[in-house]
């Protein structure tokens, strides 16, 4: 048991990413106002992402033993919520850049910003849809519950992240912010994109349960990275602005570890900066939360964390796919374990 | 033919929203944090609402022959979308006010207000799902359709209201304002609600096209009214706050009405008015707004309008409900169209 990329993933992310875009483009709104609809709502699926959330979900299908085609109007539809998540998330957390550009409100203002993320989440919850006639309603009615059950627990967990920061929030633990995660990225960006691929592949037989397990850790790991990169990234190759989790102060990985870490006079400080009106924060306070981070060694502990969950979620994926058969579909899940904690963007 | 009310609609309508709002309530997000999800998403539901989108289309229902509990899923789902668009309409608009208490970002912030928007429209998006074991895949792939086309009108109608004020525009008329009511308002406040109803009550058979030219002349009398309320109407029972749509430059029929009445110095200063930063304009302004307004006959022709359009709303009424016999669900459908322009909130 290795969680060392012996694999490189990105050829095939890329080629499933791209069946599942050219799926998405057919639900984007693309009739109406040009420059108030149609380019907001264009702008964020036509920035390169990294296609995670579809990929996981066709692989799963082909390795469950079924064809990718079955699984692309969920894989699109997937693909879509993640674009519009990211449009809201950006303006909830005020966030300056997304995927090398300016944020969608930084663009357009909030209003339309918001309304372009209610066009595409729409949109996207209209994909699943399309597998009634492809699926058959029985397993096209479990999709559609799949999508349902996870749209609860990502709006749970948004808005519990959200909450933290209006309460500033001190007295979190590292087993906080793995229960807010499962929540806020681990349901939408592993768990139902694991659970669809299983269920539509295996054509409703596969037992779906082992994927939550699995799921959770290898969206923790993808979760924890982002942490990570945020603070020491490429921002030519991350996209958003370094540091933008600091100024927010976003319950983090590391921000927690650190709140658990400092003591006396440094406390003091950190509580009156996180305590601050976010406009207020000092671009050089910014940098000492950073060097603070550094010195109680919270960014060797987010990877360490990071590491040690993708080695559990790599016993998780042998139990998940115990019965599944070796298949280059298999090999491309289990190397996306090792995939999330390297991964440079 | 006559657009004065001989029945009154309130009983009938309270009914019919009684039985929407069980549904509604059922899809409601219960699970997950009390303070930043579950509170936030009950707070607009929990408000008393008027009901009209969910009673236009159980009644349809039964006035097509069908039986209301059929299309009880899609009514639920119907007031719930509602009030996720109302959530966003209020960031959108920086709105202070919505049914007699504040806007949900004024009592939780524009962060936990975004993202409850988001649970309720998803939530609501995953309501129709429920109808495809009681009304087969057919008939619920139709009844999806409606939803998701809906969707599109009513994001592109949104988007032009805001762009419309970004961009300061001055020269609509009231045929601009008629085509972007149709998309913003008639879509899913009235189209919708009686191509589901005729959709579901007659099982599929009935001719759907009639509908819209119903559907718009309804929804453009409701809307109109909605606008001379947000001037003349008594703040406790219209619950907004008091000329809220001029302070925010909104472009209604009275403004658009305004703006093609106004010359020289009046038209120089409104012009100025609509320009400035919404933080900046003063209530003296907002008054003198209205108090010209009042004074081209603005709002007396709003009123002249909205009752020539139930005029023709009575017409395009007998077209579309043409074959179907007298009931006291056609009643009720046909005596809403006065209540549009009469309602006092």
């Amino acid at each position: 048991m290795t969680t060392t990329s012996a694999v490189d993933v990105t050829p095939a992310l890329r080629r499933y990413a791209d069946l599942a875009d050219d799926e998405m483009q057919r639900l984007l709104p693309v009739d109406g106002s040009l420059e108030y609809l149609v380019a907001p709502v264009r702008d964020y699926p036509e920035r390169p992402g990294k296609g995670i959330r579809p990929a996981l979900c066709l692989a799963t299908c082909e390795a469950f033993g079924g064809v990718a085609a079955d699984a692309l109007p969920s894989a699109g539809a997937l693909e879509l919520l993640h674009n519009a998540f990211l449009i809201h998330d950006d303006v909830e957390d005020h966030s300056d850049m997304r995927r090398g550009g300016p944020a969608l409100h930084r663009r357009y203002g909030m209003e339309l910003a918001v309304n372009a993320g209610d066009a595409l989440a729409l949109a996207a919850m209209g994909g699943p849809r399309h597998n009634v006639g492809r699926l058959g309603p029985r397993l096209a009615g479990r999709v559609f519950d799949e999508f349902d059950f996870m749209a609860r627990h990502t709006v749970d967990g948004q808005a519990t992240d959200i909450g933290w920061r209006l309460d500033n929030r001190l007295d979190l633990t590292p087993v906080d912010y793995l229960h807010l995660i499962m929540r806020k990225t681990c349901w939408y960006t592993t768990i139902l994109p694991l659970r669809l691929g299983a269920l539509i592949g295996s054509a409703g037989t596969a037992d779906l349960d082992p994927m939550i397990d699995f799921g959770f850790h290898l969206g923790a790991a993808f979760q924890i990275r982002d942490d990570i990169l945020n603070l020491t990234g490429d921002t030519g190759r991350y996209g958003k602005e370094p540091l933008g989790d600091v100024r927010e102060g976003k319950r983090t990985l590391i921000l927690v570890h650190l709140l658990t870490a400092v003591e006396g006079a440094e406390q003091e400080w950190l509580a009156g900066f996180l305590g601050s009106q976010r406009e207020a924060r000092a671009a050089d306070d910014v940098e000492k939360v950073f060097e603070l981070m550094r010195r109680h060694g919270s960014i060797a502990f987010a990877g360490a964390m990071a590491r040690g969950i993708a080695h559990a979620a790599r016993e998780a994926f042998d139990v998940a796919f115990a019965g599944v058969p070796e298949s280059a579909a298999r090999r491309f899940v289990a190397a996306m374990i090792p995939y999330m904690v390297e991964r440079p963007s």
